[in-house]
């Protein structure tokens, strides 16, 4: 199985090669050495989640007794808005049935008044609910993208991109930003040389997963002028829109005039209402060919979660205190987070200003290498700390090799107990390069 | 766009002409006559439900006054299990959290004694959740096949097994059964003919959708001989397993020796327990390689749905009195159902042995003709009934033409509704053949 590890290692050029190399006969030369049938190379070289694949060693360190921190995943430890706890306990339904294939009409109906509040004007009919916004992006990429197609993707990126990309056979091409620059957007010019006859989109998440940038109205606008340009699809990835920070306003893809049929927004219930486990999410076009391509993937799988649906439907009804409550906590745990970061020596992290992540460049040679021995050789007073490495973020060999994400999910206390950890754990590390 | 209207028409061969077209340059044939990106020609190409295709005729009917038998969906209206509803109602969590990316450890656990009644003996490392058995079957697809991967599948079948291949690339080739032969197992040699170096599986689903046909020994170990000879998957969907209606026993893919490491079973808490919207199902394999490939999927999308797991484990929980009920209640509706359609001249089903389906000949000229007609012209009392066109579940151009599927799953004063309608349908059809 050595060409599987190879290809591993080959995650930069993972979908050209995989597109090159299966017209080939690969049976042959595995069907004597083993008993089984082989998977496929999609899967791989599909890279595993950077979020979630340390975390057999986080599971391996609990059953040592030690405490983890979790900053490595978005998984807040907010309480989900007791009026969509309320709802969940008050269904009365006999039988749990399917929902409409495009999910249920009366939480379509209600996500248009919840998106007018952002000044983003959809019709119900623009709106598919997903099996979270994962499912949106998947069914974006299904429905744009053929095998070979490519899009443009500023890195570092959500990991999970890669995958849908990977599962729709389609290739990403990613645009380095830096942590030098904040993670600006990068030149325009930069995307410009990437776009070949085969270049479907561009995708940006905004407010930014990992880096918690927010992209600024000139960098929309380059954007939507080179969307328009090459008439290009705006994969626009806006979970986070809830969760600014600075006075700079929310720029919303749907806001750029002149590319309404362009845009292939992305959402999700699950971190503005901090109920990620109920999988529930949107894509939102204006494309009337793409919904009604979007739909038969949607059919194809019948329906997103009933109950999840019920428990999104009534979040959107929040009373605006809770709201705010919650984004005044972000708001606290984010300078707490970013302060406690640069006052440790060689560590630096730029101020997010939105999401709940930043990315943060540690002085160490890997930051791979770090984020595993904290979870499978350190502890501090019995503590340790799960932290992401931000390679995986990236798709160009070698950036990020010294960076993580961390996500401000915690509370204070908790947050604060990390840092300790976290600093602790710097002065330890064999591989520390202070 | 007349190109993506020949398309729909050309689902026989759908695949492989995606794969022959897609390195061609596309883009520019359209650039110029439309100020939109097109869409993914998987997407074009991929076969709207059968099941779901006419949903909107039947919506246009109910805004009509009329009121609409569904015989075309499998969406029991028996209750969901009342100790199901009660969990639901007694989840006391604060945070709607993820759950792991293969589901739940407890309910996992719980599906190794379910499966041990069945005599399928597998461990809880090879139980992997998905959000519905729809997903284990896409995932299945995307962890085994590659594009241009071949599988073989007898027909009819549900309809989105050839939508999750083209998701995935593959090309389902199919072997026709016949309404005849009670559409049993087509002869051996027939899969032999079609297996090529690029076949990587063979597909069941047991007892069977939309036949109700339950795969007999002598067939199962047909299917395991070729399997191991070939060294092919598996893939075996056996969500019905708890509705087989006659002596006859029910053999899984996993009671056949010898080929252990080559199953992949396809399961799905929504039929057996009457709760098909929670999506909650299952992908067992032994198979090691495989389950880290299906891994690297299921963290890619995050977790399957929280509250549909909770359900789920409380549903395995349902007394042997309950399900005995519901059992007993599909043995009446199925005996029902069949003699009154063998009763109406001209009409033809066969006993279907397990599930809640049958497909029947009609005396039509064409059944999606007739299938819309009921919806859009026909009206008995203020009624019509909504079944599926069997064509939508065949591949090979032209086979189930003059066949529907019916699924068992209303109340029987329900089905004696439909079945008049079905009657006076028949007579007043202009297209009808007797």
């Amino acid at each position: 199985m050595a060409v599987f590890h190879d290809l591993q290692k080959k995650k930069e050029s993972a979908s050209s090669f995989f597109f090159n190399f299966v017209p080939l006969k690969r049976k042959k030369q595995y069907i004597h050495t083993q008993k089984m049938p082989e998977i496929s190379l999609r899967g791989a070289i599909m890279p595993a989640s950077p979020i979630r694949k340390l975390v057999p060693l986080a599971n391996a360190a609990k059953a040592r007794g030690v405490k983890v921190y979790h900053l490595n995943i978005g998984q807040p430890d907010l309480p989900t808005p007791p009026n969509a706890l309320e709802a969940l306990r008050h269904i009365d339904r006999k039988v749990l049935e399917y929902s409409p294939s495009e999910g249920l009409l009366s939480l379509r109906e209600k996500l248009v008044t919840y998106y007018r509040r952002f000044n983003i004007n959809v019709d119900v009919n623009d709106i598919i609910i997903t099996s979270g916004g994962s499912e949106a992006v998947l069914f974006a990429f299904m429905a744009c993208l053929d095998p070979g197609d490519e899009i443009i993707v500023p890195e570092p990126a959500y990991a999970n991109y890669m995958a849908f990309a990977i599962s729709a056979g389609a290739t990403i091409k990613t645009i380095p930003s830096s942590i030098e620059t904040g993670f600006s957007l990068p030149p325009i010019s930069e995307f410009e040389k990437l776009i070949t006859d085969r270049t479907k989109g561009i995708l940006i998440c905004n407010p930014n997963n990992p880096t918690g940038y927010l992209y600024t109205q000139k960098e929309m606008e380059q954007l939507r002028d080179i969307v328009k340009k090459h008439n290009l699809f705006l994969f626009s990835d806006e979970v986070y829109r809830e969760f600014c920070y600075t006075g700079a306003p929310y720029i919303s893809a749907f806001h750029l005039s002149g590319i309404e049929n362009q845009v292939v927004l992305v959402d999700s219930f699950s971190k503005r209402y901090s109920e990620c486990g109920i999988r529930v999410g949107a894509l939102v076009t204006k494309h009337e060919q793409l919904k009604k391509n979007v739909i038969k993937f949607c059919q194809a799988r019948l329906s997103p979660p009933l109950l999840g649906q019920i428990v999104a439907e009534a979040s959107i009804s929040t009373p605006p205190e809770y709201m705010l409550d919650i984004y005044n906590e972000y708001v606290e745990r984010r300078k707490f987070l970013v302060d406690s970061i640069n006052k440790i020596p060689g560590c630096y992290t730029p101020i997010p200003m939105g999401a709940f992540y930043t990315v943060a460049k540690l002085p160490v040679d890997d930051a791979d290498l770090f984020c595993q021995w904290c979870l499978s050789e350190f502890e501090y007073e019995g503590q340790t700390v799960f932290m992401a490495p931000a390679s995986g973020f990236y798709t160009t060999p070698g950036l990020g090799r010294n960076e993580v994400r961390l996500a401000y999910v915690l509370k204070k206390d908790d947050l604060a107990a990390a840092m300790k950890i976290l600093e602790k754990a710097l002065e330890a590390y064999p591989g520390r390069t202070l």
